[in-house]
């Protein structure tokens, strides 16, 4: 059973695992960031001990949580000197052997997008879990469900793929909604009025196969409007490619199924 | 004021439209679709008669609303004989004109996302209204208030950019969707998964601007990901165009600002 933590990290992730931690009556012993203020700020919210050294981080918690940018989280690992004790990671690309040092290790990756300003429900939220033996797996399997109804045992090869789908279905649309903004900015129109739509287009997707719902021009093949859409793109260069490249793939996408 | 209406068309939209119309009290006279079933489907619900020729409209409505296909708007419209009545479209790349032999013309185009199988909530979709005369534009504007708390007066050329705006918010973002379904189906993997992230990330634009909250490997040039997403989608050519061209336009969307 995991009943203490140290958080190594103290960005978006690990403010919303810690206080989601510490919800289920998890101890955090320790917060963890190179920047003391940050390790200060998070450790205060979570009644924990801030540290800036990973040398100071104690060896005494029964989980450390590592929820920091990719790049940097095998360079901390190796600092790190926890024994026996569970070492994950949060990460949707890092694979499962970068923690291979450590006697357990796994992966503890929650597939959603985190706000530091926004409050966020866990227990629809995914969590791809994997790790290196029964036990580890067992005790993470254990400790996502006390925080989610919605827990996976996923290898490193099927989480690559599903953070690769999650570019897609949350970078890149919110890219899309991001181009619509400028759009309408140019315009002087509110930015305002494109939200109801943003929010029906998701919800669709909750109860429908997005490809069944697929809209717009591109789909019924209407040559006159995609042409005009494509000339009052004319002042960007870049949005004129993404319209054309993407609506070409929608206007192909009923013949191509793979 | 617009007290009985004609319906001409009997998809989405119009099912939409035709339902909310009743709601307020207003009378439904007919029904016309060129599809005789659709027509009398559609008749049914709104308490209105059926029609499935364009000369047995009648001229007894204060206004008619033509919700049907782009293409077809001009067609029916100069089949249409109704005298001095508000004849709208819904449609948001139709320019006015092609009203222009009706006295009495404008545009009702509501911006949202339309299924028949799913509800919807009108008092918060944007409603785009332009009329060819004051009086018209009066009618229209109070008679969508009824309806909308969120209605605008936007010219032709305004509507075209929200409608362009909108291909990207929706019909894009829900290609995007679309794309990481099939990438999770290859993995026999449940779309499931993605749920949660695509309405969390849609719900973000409700209080975020979009450009601020871009994450994902593009935005913070993370390379290596970049590098090994575009060699997980080796067997999709189109993929893999969309994924380059998309993350090179987030990687530079920092000193883009049009």
């Amino acid at each position: 059973m995991i009943k203490t933590i140290t958080l190594i990290g103290s960005g978006n992730v690990a403010t919303h695992l810690g206080k989601a931690f510490l919800n289920q009556g998890v101890e955090i012993n320790q917060v963890y960031s190179y920047n003391k203020d940050n390790a200060f700020e998070l450790a205060n919210q979570l009644n924990a001990m801030p540290c800036d050294e990973i040398k100071f981080i104690s060896d005494e918690s029964d989980a450390y949580f590592i929820c920091i940018k990719d790049d940097y989280i095998e360079d901390i690992a190796q600092q790190l000197s926890v024994k026996n004790k569970i070492v994950v990671h949060t990460s949707g690309s890092v694979p499962l052997q970068i923690l291979n040092q450590f006697e357990n290790h796994g992966i503890f990756y929650p597939l959603q997008t985190f706000s530091k300003e926004k409050d966020l429900d866990l227990t629809t939220v995914p969590f791809c879990i994997e790790a290196n033996n029964k036990k580890t797996k067992h005790a993470l399997l254990e400790f996502a469900k006390t925080l989610s109804n919605n827990v996976h045992e996923i290898d490193s090869e099927q989480r690559k793929k599903i953070h690769l789908a999650a570019v897609f279905a949350c970078n890149f649309s919110n890219y899309m909604y991001s181009i619509a903004e400028d759009i309408l900015r140019q315009e002087h129109l509110n930015f305002e009025m494109l939200k109801p739509l943003i929010l029906e287009t998701a919800k669709k997707t909750q109860e429908n196969s997005p490809k069944a719902m697929q809209t717009g021009p591109a789909i019924r093949n209407d040559q006159e409007v995609i042409k005009e859409h494509i000339e009052l793109l004319n002042d960007s260069k870049k949005h004129q490619e993404i319209y054309q490249l993407i609506s070409h793939a929608i206007l192909n996408s009923s013949d191509i199924s793979k």
